[in-house]
């Protein structure tokens, strides 16, 4: 299981604590710790080793352990606080629902629910009318492949092998990353390559041979898989924890066209890249494609109550007007989620937060990690758009080699003790602070990245 | 799909309105229903033929719609309810949480976390330390099947043809009744049939016989599929929405022995059963037998934030503690639900809240219910403890030929007009009012019941 383990240690990376920064001083982080150690088992982790840091409490883009030193939030927690810590709008919906309704069964009718629906849709493209309600990212893929069969009558989902859709039986099957591989008891799942110039699949010297080539290899899948046995084909709009892929100009139209050719549904899973994270509402709103389904979670309620769900075109939907839709779950439509969503979605408009990630990621990000990639020899690549970037690190930019684990484990460190929290991937740096991320702040984050990359370097 | 719209149809009826109650005349009351009709997609339901009634608000065992209309929730929402609509420590514990730290990552330590660890592990068997927190009970048991297979090396899952586990794609698959035909994407999954001495699939005639027979036929289910090849067999304590199917004196010590004397291990799920239900922490408190692996959710905090998780055996838990655990999710022992679950823990000890559901069992249910059985021929069986009650309708006592659909439908008229929410199901009331309901509660359900059992008699 070293591979297993590799991963974990460097997804974690983002919010694992280091040796440098382990001793909680005061008792009640003492204590956390203590709990932690004795009765939390954690996700995606070998257990004995983990050492995590234990947070107090946040703001905007901050967090601070019980000792209170801060750190920046540049991974949002799991890249869902699209809207910082502690919102004060949010955290008074949340606190002013409690008190009249903390929970309902989905079978009833509930104010809040409706307006979180209505809000939703507003933001989604004409046609989609209907949302239906899950607990977070896995479940909202599981209920879109559940519709997209029963609507097409047809089994098979494509999904590409770079991806992440969640963790339930039939959502880690569609995930293409190794996450798959210990969970595979599910069958009806296909994989295939989507576009990733930077390491091409299909020796393209060009982005636009890159999604020529990309959309001719999934034709290909579809045809011999035969399409008439495909549901749908899912995808990430941006690739996220594989690695912030934003896809080339043309592949999405091609997918839709592909999709509409052979008569099968898309599923763009909006779950990462959605409510912010890309500096628009939804990321597919930069690429000129329409979905059938549209999968959300994270930032739709910065993960303040958990949630997550599906937008549903109207023809789909109908498919269900007399007959059964066979999903559902408990806690479908909580009212407690329900009242972050609607403030959630009201604060981020009227505040301007999706305005201010598309503002970040041009005028700053952009630039400033052009900058910091000049300036650095393993940085192989950047990429993203809003507050949704990735550094691909490399031992030589003409092999691409990528870096080690061990210079993946010195940039924590470096990075920790100059008190940012970063998301770490494999051999990247992902740059995904909150929507509400200063101009200082970024700044400050850009000085830690380049001292933490001047020093990893020497290991090299 | 008429059998699925038929069985919908009435797992839905307890919280579904009727023609009789359809129209709320508050203008928020009909703003909700609109929303509702326009934007929400339901659980488990044909969606053109729906006509929620819209919950406004809920106290205690008690739930209003916008005209204030007040109901006796006597299906606890789904099941769920156990303390009861907004206790006030309950509510406070996550109105505090929000203020300090609404969301944080799995992977960083957190007090509430920790605490609410602890207090679950306090409850259940010595040699339980850990606990993985998901997002409810479909993802409990998604990770509890995936433990048992890593840790045994082993593929198969045998659970009960009267089940239900959940709805993602290997819980789902678990699951024994009909919501898994539409769903089976899987493999690796084996049913069996458990014991149900009143349609006994073993023609037994005393509850010795009954125990004595089911697990006879478990072993030769287990022989059959190859034991060497099987990682749990997987149980509701007391099986819930297939009917509460109290098991028999020593079925469950029969199982226990069987899973050790095969090298398999005993996942025992008490997202139904557990946190006061049957009158005791866990239900398996009341027959004598200890799991490797517990799955919870909804009574664990009432559902007032979702959340669910598995208590893990020691040596389970020590097969990861090097070992990367290939599971996790972002909202993994959210900060809003754990300070829920420290809250509601605290709440069902001080105030005595089990040992009322288990006195309302003994005291008031039990005979109530019998009583209710000796007056109306349609109740063919009374089974149940705690809060957990069925009684099972027929049409004839000796052939125990249940109720059609259509006596089912004038029930739930005749409930619902005397302002009782049931939980119906196939042709049963399921009895399940929150643990904290007052005697004077049950009375007045209990004349309900009485009196809407005489007119739907009428149409026999």
């Amino acid at each position: 299981m070293t591979q297993l383990s590799d991963e974990n240690r460097l997804d974690d990376a983002g919010t694992a604590g280091t040796a440098g920064t382990k001793g909680p001083a005061s008792a009640d982080g003492a204590l956390a710790h203590a709990l932690d150690r004795a009765h939390v088992f954690h996700s995606w982790s070998a257990q004995a080793a983990l050492d995590p840091i234990a947070i107090a409490g946040g703001l905007g883009s901050l967090v601070w352990d019980f000792d209170g030193t801060s750190y920046l939030d540049f991974a949002s927690q799991l890249v869902n606080v699209n809207i910082g810590h502690r919102h004060p709008r949010v955290v008074a919906a949340i606190q002013a629902q409690a008190d009249v309704l903390p929970t309902v069964a989905p079978a009833n009718a509930n104010l809040t629910r409706g307006q979180a629906a209505s809000a939703i849709v507003g933001h989604a493209p004409a046609g989609m009318s209907k949302v239906f309600f899950t607990n977070g990212g896995a479940d909202a893929n599981e209920n879109a492949i559940r519709l997209a069969r029963l609507h097409t009558g047809r089994d098979k989902i494509l999904s590409a092998y770079r991806s992440y859709h969640g963790n339930t039986g039939a959502a880690v099957v569609a995930t293409g990353d190794w996450r798959r591989i210990p969970n595979e008891f599910a069958r009806g799942h296909v994989h295939f390559f989507g576009p990733y110039l930077y390491r091409s699949e299909f020796w393209a010297a060009s982005p636009e041979q890159e999604t020529e080539r990309a959309l001719r290899h999934l034709e290909h899948v579809l045809q011999a898989e035969g399409p008439q046995s495909v549901a749908a084909i899912l995808l990430e709009t941006v690739v996220g924890t594989a690695g912030v892929l934003v896809p080339p100009p043309g592949y999405l139209p091609g997918v839709r066209a592909l999709a509409d050719r052979y008569g099968v549904l898309l599923i763009l899973d909006e779950v990462m890249a959605g409510f912010g994270r890309t500096g628009a509402w939804f990321a597919f709103d930069h690429f000129d494609v329409t979905p059938d389904l549209i999968t959300f979670a994270k930032g739709v309620n910065s993960g303040y109550v958990p949630v997550g769900g599906v937008i549903i075109a109207d023809p789909i939907a109908a498919t269900f007007d007399h007959r059964v839709f066979p999903g559902g779950l408990t806690y479908s439509g909580h009212p407690l989620a329900m009242a972050s969503i609607v403030a959630t979605l009201d604060a981020m408009a009227t505040e301007g937060i999706v305005a201010n990630a598309a503002r970040i990621g041009a005028d700053l990000l952009a630039p400033g990690l052009a900058d910091l990639a000049a300036r650095h020899r393993s940085i192989g690549e950047v990429r993203g758009l809003g507050v949704f970037w990735a550094l691909e690190l490399v031992t030589d930019r003409a092999t691409r080699e990528p870096v080690p684990a061990a210079f993946m484990g010195a940039l924590k460190a470096e990075l920790m003790r100059r008190h940012l929290l970063p998301f770490l991937a494999e051999n990247r740096i992902h740059v995904v602070p909150p929507c509400v991320v200063t101009d200082d702040e970024v700044a400050r984050a850009l000085a830690i990245y380049d001292e933490a990359l001047t020093v990893a370097e020497a290991t090299l």
